[in-house]
């Protein structure tokens, strides 16, 4: 049997039960956004996520400044949704010996520009050669005061999303047809020029492909999926019983927070957040604006719960219930939703 | 210009450089064995190191039982190196969606029996397809009372090494002759048959092409190429004044703790411990024992400097002088040594 016969999940299932340990310091182990660890004041929240160019990211259309922004988000992204703060990271980076020094300085920008907007500093990591594909990974640490689990649901709790959903899909299916890098950045004088170079200012962007569809709809579709920016959860830390953030999808993600919490969810098509961008760029691919919503992932939006007499200043989309995993279209008819979003080793079920 | 044109050490300098941050909470930073991070009552020790398929390892003469096994041990020795006590372990796999199941297993096999040999829990990880190589990385938490970092050497200090060198470069050769794995383990009667399986016990191994050279002159090279054990500080720590595991060969890694503490080294050929496996295989091989020892790499053994007046058990090589890299060989010449290792991207110089 080879692991795409498996799948991600039933595989990380295998390992959780395989290598769970109690320990009176760890509060929590494998199968959240973080670990957590107690320390004397306060707790310890440690996570990691990789890149792999080929499956999470293409040079084609990604420059390596906003892989080195994108891969510090993604990490963020997983302390903000144990409700933390981030603090250190470590950077593990393998490339070809073949690639352009410049390519890795300007990583390094995009990587740096990402530490400073989210206050956190690079405190080691390792380097090493590649004889293929350039894959990087980084550990983040910070802490929280009150860690939120995937776990804490109850009964009744609301269901809240903390901004618009599917944009970031849109913007890779966008990309998919502009078929060149779009050289965003988060400003920052010292690197701007190095990162934007010569002749590939947005202006010139050939966008033939996408004839009509004006650039004040495709710009925001694909900085959200080039340039993420991970949700602070400050504001809702309070109020929240559960949280996770959206990065495999919303129906899958959904029902990781819900098989954790061991309940369902009802939730409202309606409620689903979808930007104008969003529908108009869909409507141009000839795709459902509610498909990439309910199932494209990437773009790192916090999802949460709360007891329905919390006033939370996020997105209502639906309710914590008993079981089920159910999804009610505009016409009020009831449907049944199931894992999906991106998995790797392509699982079919 | 290339990353090949540059090399790894000029460019980790680089990263350095533009990355160090002052924080009080930070008492060290990139650049040496592990971070380490103040805490309430002790400090907190973090390390990252990675094996990318072609480059650190070979699956033609590796069985995924030892990838995991040595993954494990060359993060240890990185906690080690800082004098720490390892605690708590995050792993990132990147595997061909057509690795067999199996693979994984025991990989985790592996990486389970080298947790429980160095007591050390995983909390957490990631796990991504890739369409290339295998790569695996490891952070590891650990933490220490006093740690011990390489810049803390000071003129007079006699240099030690734990153990015998160049014994994992010589298994490295002899396994390129093999060209097939063996399959050492922990015993550990959980995983024992599953990671043996059928027909590939020692006895079953066809060494022609090593004819000659007695199994028992080649067996303990060949373990400790696969299945390094990390060397535990815990006989050191007092008197060590700084610290480093020899990861990338004697003279590379005493290059980089004369360069952190400012001072130079005068080593003695005569006293680098070479074992008597080495010295025989590196015979048969028509290859020099002491450059195996002085430029081998992934032994793992830890070298370290302490006061002169100390007492201390481990294997005296030479002393910590004002300035310069000398190595004095057994008829009393004195030569200057270079960081000479394994470098990523093949740094010539």
């Amino acid at each position: 049997m080879k692991l795409s016969q498996v799948g991600e999940l039933p595989l990380l299932e295998q390992i959780r039960k395989n290598f769970t340990s109690k320990s009176p310091d760890i509060l929590v182990s494998i199968g959240d956004d973080a670990a957590v660890l107690k320390q004397a004041n306060q707790n310890l929240l440690v996570t990691t996520d990789m890149m792999v160019e080929g499956v999470h990211f293409d040079l084609h259309f990604m420059t390596p400044y906003q892989l080195g922004f994108k891969l510090v988000s993604v990490n963020v992204s997983d302390i903000y949704a144990m409700g933390g703060k981030p603090h250190y990271l470590l950077l593990n980076i393998a490339a070809n010996r073949n690639t352009p020094l410049k390519f890795i300085d300007i990583f390094f920008d995009g990587l740096k520009d990402a530490l400073n907007f989210y206050n956190t500093i690079l405190i080691g990591g390792d380097i090493s050669s590649t004889k293929e594909g350039m894959s990087v990974s980084a550990t983040l640490i910070g802490y929280a005061r009150k860690y939120i689990q995937r776990s804490g649901a109850r009964e009744g709790d609301k269901l809240y999303v903390t901004g618009s959903l599917g944009d970031s899909a849109c913007g890779l299916e966008l990309l998919k047809r502009i078929k060149r890098p779009v050289p965003f950045m988060k400003t920052s004088n010292s690197s701007q020029q190095r990162a934007t170079g010569k002749g590939s200012s947005l202006h010139a962007l050939n966008l033939k492909t996408l004839k009509g569809l004006p650039w004040n709809i495709i710009e925001p579709l694909i900085k959200r999926h080039l340039m993420p920016e991970a949700r602070d959860p400050k504001n809702y830390v309070k109020a929240a019983t559960s949280m996770i953030d959206i990065s495999d999808g919303l129906q899958i993600d959904l029902f990781r927070l819900c098989t954790e919490s061991r309940l369902g969810a009802r939730i409202y098509e309606k409620s689903i957040p979808v930007s104008s961008e969003l529908k108009k760029a869909a409507s141009y691919l000839n795709m459902s604006p509610m498909k990439l919503a309910l199932s494209g992932g990437e773009d790192y939006e916090l999802l949460f719960t709360a007891p329905a007499v919390k006033k939370v200043k996020a997105i209502y989309i639906g309710d914590v219930i008993k079981s089920g995993n159910i999804i009610v279209d505009d016409a009020g008819n009831e449907r049944i939703f199931k894992p999906e979003g991106y998995q790797h080793f392509g699982m079919k079920r």
